[in-house]
């Protein structure tokens, strides 16, 4: 089959060997795919992943393991990405995104979803209304990884929010905030971009234009430009006592002073992948247009391309159709 | 007055201009005081502060402001060292701490207390009982900013705690921790430190006996050592939806990896200055005895040594009598 396959450079091939399914997992026929920027960090090496690419998707299942139900034989699925030992005490909590047995599709010990076929759990895999169009579903995962922000933090009627960042991250935030009617500000460095925000009508502002009137002044400040530099100014942005989302995965190249985070108690919460049920509601209700956040639908062919195309600085979502 | 100051170089003077009394202040004579490693980072260009260092004092008001009780002249007083507005939002909700029009005594805008007379706001003060020793007395601030972490995070009967560092700042939360009779283990890389832990029947290891199963495994780990290496260690040892405490202002001069608070979801909470009722309670209470940290009291002529002697490396507390 054919399949997008980084080991040590990336490969598109035509004779990648269709996965073996087991007991448990669905045998998923990929339908479009998202490509996300932890694939372009996975192909300058995040996690030392070798093997099919890819997470987000939206596919049809064409077999199931013995222990899966039959019924979801032929219905369109999108799935959530950690497979999780379902044994552990993580997982006995809830908890099967931090299971430290999990392996995680595309990123970690578990072939991705850019091929023609891969698998997932049963348990990860929800079946989609036909009201949620592929290009809708195959965002699920990043609007969920942007939900899961309001599971980990108490956003309040009167909270004073900035959310940091215009690019795929920040506006898949952005969109899932409007959807909730959260009053925050939106701050960027593209004004191009940040329109899409203010289209939907949420109050945007550039870097410069941030003022030492910003500075202390939000309650929760939403880290997403995955830049150092980001990262400084989301401190500089926090009240004393405030809550600082960290959303983006940062390496910090220089050094990194932390003293104001102690000076001022600030809360840094790490946030990652969320879970699917709640954001499939509110895709079903119609209550988020992703369309505005899509650079270009390619076909499989052009895989490659795509690929690159999205490790350009200022793409926004770049999707292939197979 | 004899006073040690800091201005581009330390020095010891004898002239320096005793203070003027405003009128919501109290004048304090200096009985003993503590040198602290912030202190120390003063003079290697911390905050910018130039004047009279020190911030942990005990000592006797011998005149009042015309706004405060003069019943507290002639009193054995410590002090919170944070000088608020009593204005703003802030100082309305109780946290003087975060006041934005602060100053901070012997840090920030004002004066400091190594010096034979400074000046506090009344409401600053706190008369302490004869029972609590000028030794005792002069690690209240310390203390209050060990016993901080209690004021934000919630410690549960059941809760896996580690603290890493022994330092003076992880002793004195060692001691706090032990006398609310918490479940600690207190990691460091001094035998001989550590052992005035060990003594008090606090569990103890050494950084080196760290194994593959202390990874990932505590849900709360206070970062107390004041190096990039120990917050890379406290991320390691914290479990995924953990808590980690930041008591200590690191300033990363190589890069720092923030992935990982993102990839386990890890709560980050800077904890600064405490409260000093709740401290001084233990203490009155004789709960706290501080005399294993001890390093040596100096008297006043023997300043300057006894600054250098707490800028060496591994030197617990110095003290030096007025």
């Amino acid at each position: 089959m054919k399949a997008l396959v980084y080991d040590e450079k990336l490969k598109l091939v035509d004779n990648y060997p269709k996965p073996v399914l087991s007991d448990e997992e669905v045998l998923i026929r990929t339908v479009m795919v998202g490509i996300c920027n932890t694939d372009f960090e996975i192909t300058k090496g995040y996690m030392g992943y070798k093997g099919v690419l890819g997470h987000e998707f939206v596919g049809i299942v064409v077999e199931v393991g013995k222990n899966a139900n039959k019924d979801i034989v032929g219905k369109r699925v999108v799935g959530e990405i950690n497979c999780a030992c379902e044994e552990c005490s993580w997982c006995h909590n809830g908890l099967q995104r931090h299971c430290p047995n999990r392996s995680t599709l595309g990123i970690y010990k578990k072939d991705g979803c850019f091929s023609e076929y891969f698998t997932l759990p049963y348990k990860n895999v929800f079946v989609i209304s036909d009201n949620i169009d592929d290009i809708t579903a195959t965002f699920t995962e990043p609007l969920a990884a942007a939900y899961e922000i309001l599971e980990q933090v108490h956003i309040k009627p009167d909270s004073k929010v900035a959310l940091l960042g215009d690019g795929k991250l920040g506006l898949c935030i952005s969109l899932v905030f409007k959807a909730l009617n959260i009053d925050f500000v939106h701050i960027g460095k593209h004004e191009n971009k940040l329109k899409i925000s203010k289209d939907l009508g949420v109050k945007t502002k550039l870097l410069s234009e941030l003022t030492e009137k910003d500075r202390k002044a939000f309650d929760i400040v939403i880290e997403a430009t995955g830049s150092t530099g980001g990262f400084e100014t989301s401190v500089s942005l926090v009240k004393p006592r405030g809550v600082l989302v960290l959303k983006s995965t940062i390496t910090a190249k220089e050094g990194l002073n932390l003293a104001s985070i102690v000076v001022d108690e600030i809360n840094i919460v790490g946030s990652r992948c969320g879970k699917f049920a709640p954001i499939l509601r509110l895709l079903e209700d119609g209550k988020i247009d992703v369309k505005p956040l899509v650079e270009k639908v390619y076909n499989i062919e052009d895989f490659i391309e795509a690929f690159d195309n999205n490790s350009k600085k200022d793409t926004l979502k770049v999707l292939v159709k197979f």
